[in-house]
C-alpha cells in the first residue's frame, strides 16, 4: 500500500494549527507541524491573506493526498463564530484550488477515532496523538495537537473518500 | 474630483451579487452587474473555487477603487450561516489579496444610506438603486441589486476609509 499524507487544520482565526502525517502501512509518522498566528493588530484582510499564505505554503511543504479541517461547532459564542468561520472559508479555499480532497470531521469524530468515545476530553486526545505518533511530548499549542488529531482522523476515515 | 469606482458585493453561496458603480463627482452610474450563481450539484469546494474565481474576474473588469461587501446578519438560522460566511470569507480574501480597501456595511446602514431610515423595506432600497442609477428597471435578481445598493453605500462612507 502507498503511502498516504493527510494534512489536518484547526481552523481559527488568530491561530490555525496544522500538522501532516503520513501513514505507511500501519504505521503513523508527523511530517511538518506547527501554527500560524495572526494578531489583531492586523487588519481583518491581511490576517485572511496571511492565513491563505501560510498554509498554501504547507500544502507546498507536504503534498497532501488529502486534507482533514475540523468542522467547527460553536454554542452560544456567535460573536467570534463569523471570523473563524470566514478564516475556515478561506482555508477550503486552498485545499480547493489545490484539487485536493478534504474531508471535515467533527469534534466528537475526532475523538472517537482517537479514544474510541465522543466524550474524551482534551487531554485524552493529546495523550493519544503522542502516543499514535511517537512524540517525545505533547505539541504546543494545543491548536497544532488539534491539527495533528485531524489529520489522524481523516487517514482513519480515508476509506470513504 | 476624480472618479471612484465601487464594487459591491451581496455575499451568499448559492448566488453572490455583484455591482459597480463609479461616481463622478454627483453623478453615479453602474457599470458591471450581475450575480454568481452556484448549485448544489457542486461540491461547496467547487462552489467556493468558482466564487473566488468568478469575483476575481470581475475586479479585473471594473478595477475598482473600493469593495463594499455588505456584512451579514444571521437571527436564528444558524445552519446556511456558516456556510454564506465561509463563502463570504473567500470575497473578503479576494479583495485583500488585491489590497483594495473594503468596507463593510450592515444592512441598516445600506438601507439609511439609501432611503434615510434604517428600517425601509426591500422595495423601498430597489427603487432607490434604480433612481439614483437611472437604470430603465430594477436588476435582477434582488442580489445583483443588493450588491449595487452597497456599491452606492460604499461611496457614501467612503470619507471615512
Amino acid at each position: 500500500m502507498a503511502d498516504i499524507i493527510c494534512l489536518g487544520i484547526d481552523p481559527g482565526l488568530a491561530r490555525v494549527g496544522y500538522g501532516a502525517v503520513v501513514q505507511s502501512g500501519f504505521r503513523l509518522k508527523a511530517l511538518n507541524y506547527g501554527c500560524i498566528e495572526t494578531t489583531p493588530e492586523m487588519t481583518f484582510n491581511e490576517r485572511l491573506v496571511k492565513i491563505y499564505n501560510d498554509i498554501q505554503e504547507q500544502i507546498n511543504i507536504c503534498k497532501p493526498d488529502l486534507i482533514s479541517i475540523e468542522k467547527l461547532f460553536f454554542g452560544r459564542n456567535i460573536t467570534t463564530a463569523e471570523f473563524v468561520w470566514q478564516a475556515r472559508g478561506v482555508l477550503m479555499l486552498s485545499a480547493a484550488q489545490n484539487k485536493i480532497p478534504t474531508v471535515e470531521p467533527k469534534p466528537n469524530q475526532i475523538k472517537m477515532a482517537l479514544c474510541g468515545t465522543g466524550d474524551a476530553d482534551k487531554r485524552q486526545v493529546q495523550g493519544m496523538i503522542q502516543r499514535f505518533l511517537a512524540l517525545d511530548e505533547i505539541p504546543k499549542p494545543d491548536d497544532t495537537a488539534d491539527a495533528l488529531a485531524a489529520a489522524v482522523t481523516g487517514l482513519a476515515l480515508k476509506i470513504s473518500i
